[in-house]
């Protein structure tokens, strides 16, 4: 039990859903406090049964607060977690700000918890299709040694916030209606279209989207020999990331085998039955916590190679979920770290 | 030019798009004649200027008619083809039936032209999501040898009908008003939502599109020894297919030669432009009869890859377009095959 817990960006598309997180999983604090842009300020929000209202976000925010959960641009990001941090508040970052920061542990609580303890006060939360690949990835990984994965994404709106949902609302009503369409958010329709740039360009041709899925990899599972290929596309699913992954190994697993891993693994709910028409789709995997996972296959294109169809609703395990795991595991174990510890 | 073509299946999604290209691309046959199903026949149809009526197809549609084009489900074709053959009709057909048949061409007039002289008496053309793919491998594959191939596909409504692109319009309509919607053709709600089957399973655990990837790229391109790995995934799309495509080759491409070669094929338009934010998209693609390629660059997980993003529209060159282009080659050079000549 922690006494004060903060949430920055309370007020935002994964904010709404730490703070529902918060409430139905009796996050241990005894005072939850909300901070959001001076815009958002003053509103009130509602967090299980009570009304509480959301403060400014600045410096003194954090005097007096353990533990903090930011669900923020990288941006602001970069500004409020050293207020935090300078106070003695360990923060818990949804951005991807840190997340490559050799001092900042970068954590899945079902892939490596145990690199929570090494945080100097900021632990990362990955990024949306990273987090439910690499789980998928970890039981095959320790079976079989994962060196190649050839990852193709189908990422909802969601992820681009409140008003990119709202963008395909009413993109898709003007679609329908066969009508001009407004874009604010992305750069092209969405509505009954795909937009392959998610994130901006990088030298290699590649996106920052994509590199995310390169290099968070490598990092959470503490191999830098894991070679990926991303593709990420943005589709009109308003929300629920869905992606092809071939995944190489060592060692050959069977079907039957790497179904039985993913079954075992924490967080994973394996739906594959194909003759049943039985597979993750993202309407049925939006509003849940898990990674579900369907058409299991050996590929038939390498020898070592398994072909799956993973989906998980990326503002919870992709987000909210993943980070209240996070904060949940440091309010019951102790906020001290070891990286920390050795330093003072 | 010949005197009688015949359209079988002139009613469907496919056939509206062949009689259109019939006449703006003024199809070299004296008399076009319209088939379906009898359910559709004595309707009038848009020709050009005319106005044909639609007659019942049988075993005698076929006496005096030189070629036919044909687009229908299988098991039609499997029926009507072999009442033409036996008339002497020449069949250039859509269907899946005849494709794997070694006594038939499987044939992509840019890719595969000589392989129409060989026929005895049907041609075929290749699966829509096998056509594009097949497009942007062979220009890759005279250059350095393609080896393998890892495909996604975002398969658009449109090639399951006119009654699909229906379902999707009132699916999304009732998405959009949060009511429950009507499913006839697709096992799951399309809507805001993605289908990771398309086809029927296999034994191996991939679906019959999946499978026709494998084995027509490998007719096509007349190397049994290229490996193919696809999972194909209906998105909420009305039309326009997209394929996130990595080729490895035997030899080295760097990404700016991969992109000349391209650009140098005929019926590939390169939209390859990251930083302008231009790339193919199916809502651009559609009612166009080219390949759109872009994101083009080296994978960073094989030395001697190619990644890219692949949109055309699968009722055009996925169909109509790559069937109408068979035809005209026959109409203009001759309707004999040396299969049949040396058979008789």
């Amino acid at each position: 039990m922690i006494d004060t817990l903060a949430v920055v960006g309370a007020t935002g598309a994964v904010g709404r859903i730490i703070l529902d997180l918060l409430a139905t999983r009796k996050f241990p604090a005894k005072r939850i406090k909300l901070l959001a842009s001076a815009r958002s300020a003053g509103r009130p929000v509602r967090l299980g049964d009570a009304m509480v209202d959301v403060e400014a976000l600045g410096p003194d925010s954090f005097n007096g607060v353990d533990l903090a959960i930011g669900s923020t641009p990288d941006e602001v990001a970069a500004e409020f977690v050293p207020w935090a941090v300078e106070r003695g508040t360990v923060v818990v970052d949804e951005s991807a700000f840190y997340r490559m920061n050799p001092d900042v542990p970068l954590v899945i609580p079902e892939v490596n918890l145990e690199a929570i303890a090494t945080h100097r006060g900021i632990i990362a939360s990955p990024n949306c299709s990273t987090t439910q690949m690499v789980m998928v990835m970890k039981p095959l990984h320790d079976a079989a040694r994962v060196r190649r994965v050839v990852v193709s994404t189908y990422q909802a709106v969601s992820g681009a916030g409140l008003a990119a949902t709202r963008e395909l609302e009413h993109g898709t009503a003007s679609w329908l209606a066969k009508q001009a369409e407004e874009k604010q958010v992305f750069p092209h329709p969405i509505a009954a279209n795909l937009i392959p740039q998610i994130g901006s360009p990088r030298p290699n041709g590649f996106t920052s989207e994509e590199m995310k899925m390169v290099l968070e990899t490598r990092k959470i599972l503490g191999d830098e020999s894991i070679a990926v290929s991303a593709t990420c596309v943005r589709v009109p699913v308003a929300n629920g990331h869905s992606e092809s992954i071939l995944i190489e190994t060592e060692n050959k697993l069977t079907a039957a085998e790497a179904r039985r891993l993913l079954a075992g693994f924490p967080g994973i709910v394996v739906e594959d039955d194909l003759a049943a028409k039985h597979y993750p789709q993202p309407r049925t995997a939006s509003g849940r916590d898990e990674v579900f996972v369907g058409r299991i296959r050996e590929d038939i294109s390498s020898p070592n190679g398994i072909a799956l169809w993973c989906v998980s609703d990326n503002v919870r395990k992709g987000a909210a979920t993943n980070a209240v795991q996070i904060a949940e595991h440091l309010a019951k174990h102790g906020l001290q770290g070891a990286g920390r510890a050795a330093r003072t």
